[in-house]
């Protein structure tokens, strides 16, 4: 059986880049090393949208999301926390490890955050030092409004925004210098099209001057470390190489296509898949604001989501992932960022198209195909 | 842009068959060569259906057809052609080069021969020595009818029926000792899932007789050469070696899938192609007898084929085939043969829609791919 890969991370990986990384090991104390790194560092500004250096750790994005916290705040700051899902508890849960109070605004799972909570916090609480929040909360597939909330953190000078991009950089615009926001957060294994195992964070001016008061404990994730170091073309400790010759590889890529195409492209993916489950007699379950990264589909009255993500992963070979916590067995998430194309939408469409015929559910077959058809043809 | 290779040869290489290829490469004239070749004879009988050893060669199938001829025919021989498309015409012009009096039975493009034509030319000449055939014929989409040629072609005790399974063998049964088929040939590159290089014959015990016969000139071609070979799980000449790799874990995950579940879906996946090209109104150019490795169509009045070969493979990165010769420009075909799941057919129809759409054909959007849905539902 074929297997397809649709899933927010791992996500697919070119033939090229697995091609690359294939290649020969080479040693991270060596000459080799040094233009790739310098071409990488380029072209992570590049799409970050920064002037900064784009910090590189070898861990997975939550390491980043740990020293955004440890490398910016100081014991007993007061952090706001924009919590709309798994990922948003996430960044609470980190500031409780680290003696940060977090002040919590909770959003019901599958809607965005209103800007005007956030406003409204920082006003009543000139003590709050850093507002964290997702792009994209990929646990509801829901994208929050992180140019809005940058307008708003800018005019205060003792806070910084923090933003987890992890399934949001490369998918939409988060330009980190026009919009202001001072952290940004990414991973390998999402639009960066790699495998696991590298996480990103670019820092803007008025982050690097919390980080030089910071005071929280951290060695790993250490920013200035990592900052010395790859103005150096090197890491502080030993580089995941093989990822890291492949993400030369995907920034090569991603720059032929442009970030304007990619967007785009990302854009009419999501496009399709919505209307395409509408078109079934689906339900969204983040209608005002789906993230172009992932959407996620509440699974028809009477028919476990379980069982629709077992049947295309155990009869058609096609993975794709359901609810976590709350949403558990309520909704279905179709991946659709990274290494993919209208027909990997297609087969998403089909593969659950084929599931929901075989658990009884009444609707027109291909009607959802048909729906992305129409609005995938050029 | 992602590109998928939907054509009757190259066709798909599974990840796994891969991989098997890319360790390292071993010496052919070595031990760990003796166990995979035991291997790889055992499991080409299965799949042939003969008790006898199938020849393998380095060379692409038209190799293999044209040892076919000089091993088993004498100069001045008479051989009876079934010509109804590009491979057809094949069989005549080896003959030619040989000095083989072909006596064509001309068939025309998009149908298949009537048993009874080649019966009475049998009857009218008993000096037939051979019947030449395709078992497939690529260029038109057809299936001959090879179980009733069989059946006439037996009760000539001086005739053999030589058969070119290129694009069959692995698509749907041609078990050689059941029927009575005395040479059987494929290649590599079509239902065995790897790419071009090797060339395979089966040899019945009665073309053994013949072989004895013959007095046509042949080197690299030389059947009893490689019969004494295999048998002692060699070649005569260097194999190519990482194809023989390739082709031993293709076998075993064909005898995972077994015979029957791989011919019935490519009747499944060719069923669906069919009925989506009729369900966009146009018209199959093999409507009688369809090969299942291949399904012809008519480009609709007033667009020539090779705008929608051009546009699939230009703007949507899907390569399926055209017309050749006298169909050029009227057909084009896409190809369900070898590693091809349902998705893939689902590919084809969304990018002949969408190719369609942009060149202005007047038809229901997504009307193909439905149909298909209802046939590739469980």
């Amino acid at each position: 059986m074929k297997r397809y890969l649709l899933t927010p991370g791992p996500t697919m990986i070119s033939p090229e880049v697995q091609l690359e990384m294939a290649k020969p090991i080479i040693h991270h104390r060596a000459p080799e090393f040094i233009p790739l790194m310098e071409e990488v560092r380029e072209n992570l500004k590049w799409l970050f949208g920064s002037k900064n250096e784009v910090l590189i750790f070898a861990s997975s994005g939550t390491g980043a999301m740990d020293g955004a916290v440890t490398n910016t705040l100081c014991k007993g700051d007061k952090a706001l926390v924009v919590d709309g899902g798994k990922f948003g508890e996430r960044w609470a849960n980190i500031c409780k490890a680290y003696g940060v109070s977090a002040k919590v605004i909770k959003v019901e799972w599958g809607k965005s955050v209103n800007p005007s909570e956030v406003a409204k916090a920082l006003e009543e609480d000139r003590d709050i030092k850093a507002v964290l929040i997702q792009a994209s909360e990929t646990s509801t597939g829901v994208v929050h409004p992180v140019k809005e909330i940058a307008d708003i953190v800018k005019n205060y000078e003792n806070t910084i925004l923090i933003v987890d991009g992890i399934t949001a950089v490369g998918v939409y615009p988060l330009p980190m210098d026009e919009w202001g926001i001072d952290v940004l957060i990414t991973g390998s294994q999402k639009a960066l099209m790699l495998p696991p195992g590298l996480a990103f964070a670019g820092v803007s001016d008025k982050a690097w001057k919390f980080v030089e008061k910071s005071d929280l404990p951290k060695f790993y994730f250490d920013f200035k470390k990592e900052l010395k170091n790859i103005k150096d073309n090197q890491t502080a400790y030993t580089p995941a190489v093989s990822l890291i010759i492949g993400l030369a590889q995907v920034l090569r890529e991603m720059k032929k296509e442009g970030l304007e195409n990619i967007y785009k492209r990302h854009q009419r993916l999501a496009d399709a898949t919505r209307e395409a489950m509408k078109a079934i007699g689906l339900k969204l379950f983040a209608p005002d604001s789906p993230s172009n990264a992932v959407t996620s589909v509440y699974s028809p009255e009477g028919i476990e989501a379980g069982k629709i993500i077992k049947y295309c992963r155990d009869k058609l070979g096609v993975t794709i992932t359901g609810g976590q916590d709350q949403a558990k067995g309520k909704i279905f998430r179709i991946a659709h960022l990274g290494y993919y194309d209208r027909f990997d939408i297609i087969i998403a469409i089909s593969a659950i198209e084929f599931a929901l015929k075989a658990l009884n559910y009444s609707f027109e077959l291909g009607a959802g195909v048909k729906k992305a058809l129409e609005i995938l043809a050029e």
